[in-house]
């Protein structure tokens, strides 16, 4: 993977990062491809009506289903998906957090049980790098001892020693295949925890940022914390971060979370929210959000956003989404996810734009003005 | 309405219909686009990857919602769902007849109550002229008197005098909107009906067909009689039916079906098979249907048919789509229905051609052939 700098703007950031299945140039929001699709798009659509360059993939779903082994056999993610662009696989830690019935995080892995047919399983360090392996990923992200917030002070420092711990078993095993060949084109990610204490966010940021990684996750936010918590830790922990590699925040957000963590020197970013909202109905524009299901919308011929340039604003009114949406067609789902990834992804090309010429600081004034 | 007879090969027909809005080369298969959208996919697939001239959409559906008026005032169905080619819809009959809590069948019309909220509506003959001609369809459909087979021979008696009497009432209206200049761009068709007696069928024909309708249409088939008997009532009631005129065998069928009755003079088809099918699992090939769910499929890197040029088999292994259908996700309906739509669409341009060149009989030994 290479990793290059091209301009700053106060502390927001434009990059490049090649891997070996395409160019990703920075600031990026990576739609989030659960299961090896997009809901609701093909991979056509998040090549021709997104121009995307990197999806994410989630390794508990494609473990338990179809299985990493069957997608290595299928030619792993890319052949099996038909995606040629990069993938990034998160550790599928968080999943086996937070959707099985059982999940015990324990010294050497979480332990847990499938939420499609409740069978037992554990994930290890070296077990989820290993699966990433056969999904072929881009990006792999390493196994982390997450915890709730709230939570106490040693559940937090349990937390981080775990982490770090987990992190030097998961680099040392990474580079070890390599050395043998296997996993060579792939890269390798840390996960930053520490909850919303400065303190503990320094050290674990000191601790894995010493690690031979490709690049650093900020983890364990966007789980119910305030915006300005959220904010804050991320300006605190970036200070601990290398200049010279990608910085990942996981999970988040909204159109202003980005542009907040842009600010603050984040290039890279996941999050089901336009995904998830626009099939619950809520569509993001230039000038705000707005809800589909509003009876205002039901003779309204313009498009969702004037100033959208994507396949449902280009082609259909709000009336005809807002119909669509009434009758739960499934059309809908379709148009309205187009949409709304369309804008997070634009918004990161004019974010991107804005700081290549140093104004991002008047980029994001006008960003504000216009949902004000 | 331009209609050309342009070859015969037996009984089977080749011709071109020209709308207001497209060319339609029959024999031809009409996706179901019930509420104005073809489920799963939107105008631009219904155009581009599958080509469709002509598409059918419900009364019933877009009456209650949103509503005849709001459709005209977006423009009409071309303008209000973006799709520019022919529409044909359906009277409403049916689906007053088929969803409704309470259906009335009444000398004057049909009283219904709505699915969606209980309120109480009334389709007569006017009526439903009246609504489709707010919608803006290429092809209209007369109210006609259904009835549930089996029937005694006096109900049967009843369904076609009022489906005789209506379509007087519906012609004459409609010749009489069409000289104040309301609905000059449309076109009307009658529906036969009859069950299967041989008699009743004739009568009715007879009795449609010497009206002044732009086409004519075979309903109150393919609701649970057996294949054998749709084949001869088919065959039976298109001796009464004009030469010059469109043809139309309502809500048919299997690509077997459609075989059959091509070759017995039917030229237009709509059915929600191919869409309601691909959205169960259910895919149609030149060798046959296959059922995706099947486990075989799991680690199949073929195409669902290997003769397929649509953007499914194009793109994605039987492994995938069977990966996308058993997680249950979204794209899995639109691919699958792609694929279904296509197969329909291009059998219906490969017996043409075949009937074009006076092959039919050779194109139907080959169309079993293949699938046995």
């Amino acid at each position: 993977m290479q990793f290059t700098l091209e301009a700053r703007s106060k502390n927001a950031r434009a990059a490049t990062i090649k891997t070996a299945h395409s160019t990703i140039k920075t600031p990026v929001f990576m739609p989030v491809g659960t299961i090896g699709s997009v809901k609701s798009l093909d991979a056509e659509d998040v090549l021709n009506l997104l121009g995307a360059e990197i999806i994410l993939a989630n390794t508990y779903h494609m473990y338990l289903r179809p299985g990493d082994k069957v997608v290595a056999k299928m030619g792993k993610l890319h052949n099996f998906t038909k995606y040629p662009k990069s993938f990034l696989t998160d550790s599928g830690g968080f999943q086996a957090f937070s959707l099985s019935d059982i999940s015990k995080p324990m010294e050497n892995g979480i332990e847990f049980r499938s939420h499609i047919d409740g069978s037992k399983h554990f994930f290890t360090p070296k077990k989820v790098i290993d699966i990433q392996t056969n999904l072929g990923s881009d990006i792999m992200m390493i196994l982390d001892d997450l915890v709730a917030l709230p939570a106490t002070q040693e559940r937090i420092k349990v937390s981080i020693e775990r982490t770090t711990a987990w992190a030097q078993e998961s680099i040392d095993y990474f580079r070890s295949q390599q050395a043998k060949g296997i996993c060579v084109d792939q890269n390798i990610f840390a996960i930053i925890q520490g909850g919303t204490d400065k303190a503990f966010r320094k050290k674990s940021a000191t601790e894995l940022c010493a690690m031979d990684y490709d690049g650093f996750a900020i983890g364990g936010l966007s789980v119910g914390e305030l915006n300005k918590e959220m904010y804050d830790t991320v300006e605190h922990t970036v200070q601990y971060m290398p200049e010279d590699k990608p910085r990942y925040l996981m999970g988040v957000g909204t159109p202003e979370d980005l542009i907040e963590n842009i600010e603050r020197g984040v290039d890279m970013f996941d999050c089901v929210m336009p995904t998830r909202n626009a099939r619950n109905g809520t569509l993001f524009t230039s000038f705000g959000r707005i809800n589909i299901k509003g009876a205002k919308f039901k003779e309204d011929t313009s498009p969702i956003d004037e100033e959208c340039q994507c396949l449902t604003c280009k082609t259909y009114s709000r009336a005809y989404i807002s119909h669509l949406f009434r009758s739960k067609e499934l059309t809908y789902f379709r148009l309205a996810t187009i949409h709304n990834l369309h804008y997070y992804l634009n918004l990161m090309r004019e974010v991107r734009a804005a700081i290549l010429e140093d104004k991002f600081a008047e980029f994001k004034e006008e960003f504000y003005r216009k949902r004000s």
